[in-house]
């Protein structure tokens, strides 16, 4: 596997994308990160037609759009994506569904090509009908101007920012049976994150509580849809599954995969009956893994207000879903946010926040400890839920820096996990807090 | 029922206290709210032998003073409730254990009781050992100048205090059987709120998820230990674990009740075999409810950064269980949080917490309005899902001022519950963060 630099949504055969500005974010006097003419509609598409796959919030509220790809992703091939910033068109009822197919339908129109065939995305503020006449003027726009240039990509992933930042994009390439394989991705989160995903939209019984965050994967890889959707349930539940920012999970966040096969790689397939190289699957699926975990990882970065990144690895619980709860628990905790904050390795609040978790603990068997990288060595803070004789200094110095890793061991049984998070700052509650005088710049 | 005004929780019949300073919580140059000489040790006494009853952190979790507690409730009565701010006695393993009996001895010695006569209460940081020899000194100075005047009260009450602002008291007097009967209280509270007790600190499955809060209450009503145990447990469900600032569950919440029966009032007793009068239990769970929900108001009120105070009702859940599902989702959201410190009445970013958390709710049917008080008209923002046609303006002045009202409708059952929540506010993180060039400044 090679990182392909720049790194492009569009890196992969046959894909071209343009972004545009069509005023939907209203911005007027917004003192929000993105003023002025920011884009806010993007078209990815691809020449030839695709499989598609895709990851849906589990959040009961769910927005019209990704209603309308669950119903999309019903039939065989995709060939498009459209997505527009500044409006989540969620909680719009039967006028967001109509919509967001109304997107769909202009965007195939613009394309030549058929409404089902189109998936669509949005993100921004909640309840507001979208401005369809601009939405509609931006579609013909991007259509018109698709390009499978860098501009076009790097248009693409500014043109689906809320409060990102700066744009993220990540892509690779790999050989499969002699061919090259490419994955490119382009993601936006900032706010109300903490994805939880699945790809029906429904909650597994088993399945833990977790913003928008949006993510949109492109490959030429030939494979299939069952298996496209079973490399990218399992990429997403290892990334963006796995991040929190603010433990608010949003309505609309999206994984859409389109793959169009022009690579002609030997069919990637889960089926028994295909000749598929487990081997080439494996690469496949690393390779994604990758792709997802990078951008995951670049949300939390970008998070509203983040100062400070947090990998926090947890094993020893008694099963793989108490280490899910023990980790969102420490994550989500605003006591142990604030003390990453202020690089303060208060173990006390870290414990607390097992404690009053879902997931089975044993005080007296908690370790708890910090290392410098992700493999340098653990220094311990608690063992066995007793405090260590290290300085309190040195402690200080591990987390002083704008990475944390957090090592905690349950030490019950064999369930494992990561997380990654952020801290919680002044800059996130200014932020969100608004100003009720310039709706603007409120948000999601 | 008649307010005793000052407010004392050394009201009752028979009680005395005292708070003192005795350097636990070593401010140095710590630059919270409590600088200086602060009080940091009281003593509840009764100069007769009272039934006791207690209410536990459900954090597995959970410190020293707790077990301690639970050990000494099983004996018949009870006399005196010793207390420390300042250092949690929590995660301190065994020689925390053997700290706490040390303090109930050393108080037993000092007021001539027995051990297990003596209840023991912590509050502050956690990890590190209790200076025993400063809280020793500490109670026999407090043993020694114990009082039934207000300035007792108060000193008990500022003793109590971590990050509070302020002391928190409150009384009441009623009338059972021709017998004046007074329940006096203190509380502290301030960080690290969101209270899940129970009367054995263990955890009911049905109970969901949910600082260090303690609560102390004084009645000489005449009553009996199970009575008085299931009245506090109907108060605190209905108050202390109906807060919360910042969702974080402490590893010492405690309430502990102490009744003398000084009052001689005929015997409060839910047993068959009593003679006592269904309408004089009535009237005395409704002073304890009062008592503790007035209590556990100030708590959110005073805690730590707060500007703003919401009364969340909620009805029309499946069932109550999910109602406070509902209910904690909300309260406990960031974005929801900083909204109201935003004066920014933003339904979605309650729906969009309702959606995720684990109760049931149907988008479509979910009702959202303010009031500008409890019992003033409510004014929706939403119905059936749908926004409604009030102006943002008028729904901004009904959220801009310190009190919000805020009513939710599921329309799927009969579950009901309340809340009563605090904003997040840049004051919050400012504080929790600390500053680790000054271990004093770091809280609990």
């Amino acid at each position: 596997m090679t990182l392909i630099d720049p790194p492009s949504v569009l890196a992969p055969k046959g894909f071209t994308g343009q972004g545009v500005f069509c005023d939907v974010k209203q911005l007027g006097t917004g003192k929000g990160s993105n003023k002025g003419k920011k884009r806010d509609l993007a078209i990815i598409y691809s020449e030839s037609p695709c499989v598609a796959a895709g990851m849906f919030t589990t959040n009961q509220v769910c927005a019209a759009p990704v209603k309308v790809c669950l119903e999309h992703l019903e039939h065989d091939s995709a060939q498009a994506i459209v997505v527009n910033s500044g409006n989540a068109n969620a909680c719009t009822g039967e006028k967001g569904l109509k919509d967001a197919r109304a997107m769909c339908e202009q965007t195939a129109k613009a394309l030549g090509l058929s409404r089902s065939q189109i998936l669509v995305a949005s993100t921004g503020r909640i309840g507001l009908p979208l401005p369809m006449r601009k939405i509609k003027s931006g579609i013909i726009d991007a259509a018109g101007q698709l390009t499978a240039l860098q501009s076009g990509a790097d248009h693409v992933a500014e043109a689906i920012m809320t409060s990102d930042t700066h744009p993220k994009q990540f892509s690779v390439a790999l050989e499969l049976g002699g061919k090259t394989v490419r994955i490119g991705a382009a993601a936006k989160g900032a706010g109300m994150i903490h994805p939880g995903m699945s790809p029906s939209g429904q909650r597994p019984l088993s399945m833990p509580l977790h913003a928008t965050m949006l993510g949109f994967v492109t490959t030429d890889a030939c494979i299939d849809k069952l298996t496209l959707q079973q490399c990218l349930t399992q990429s997403v539940a290892s990334s963006f599954n796995r991040i929190t920012v603010d433990g608010d999970m949003s309505t609309n966040d999206t994984v859409l995969a389109l793959a169009n096969g022009l690579a002609e790689n030997p069919l990637l397939s889960i089926s028994s009956k295909s000749s598929s190289k487990p081997k080439d699957l494996r690469h496949f699926q690393e390779a994604l893994d990758h792709v997802c975990l990078e951008l995951a990882k670049m949300l939390v970065r970008d998070g509203e207000g983040v100062s400070r990144f947090a990998t926090v690895f947890l094993e020893g619980a008694r099963n793989d879903l108490d280490a899910d709860l023990a980790l969102r628990s420490v994550c989500n905790s605003a006591l142990v946010k604030t003390s990453w904050l202020g690089g303060d390795p208060n173990w006390g609040r870290i414990l607390d926040a097992l404690g009053y978790s879902q997931a089975t603990i044993d005080p007296m068997r908690v370790d708890i400890a910090y290392s410098a990288s992700k493999s340098s060595r653990k220094i311990h803070s608690l063992r066995a839920g007793k405090p260590s004789k290290v300085a309190f200094k040195t402690l200080c110095e591990l987390v002083a820096g704008p990475e944390i890793f957090l090592h905690i061991n349950l030490n019950l049984g064999k369930g494992r996990g990561v997380m990654y998070a952020s801290d919680l700052t002044e800059d996130y509650v200014t932020f969100n807090k608004g100003d009720v005088s310039d709706p603007a710049s409120l948000g999601g």
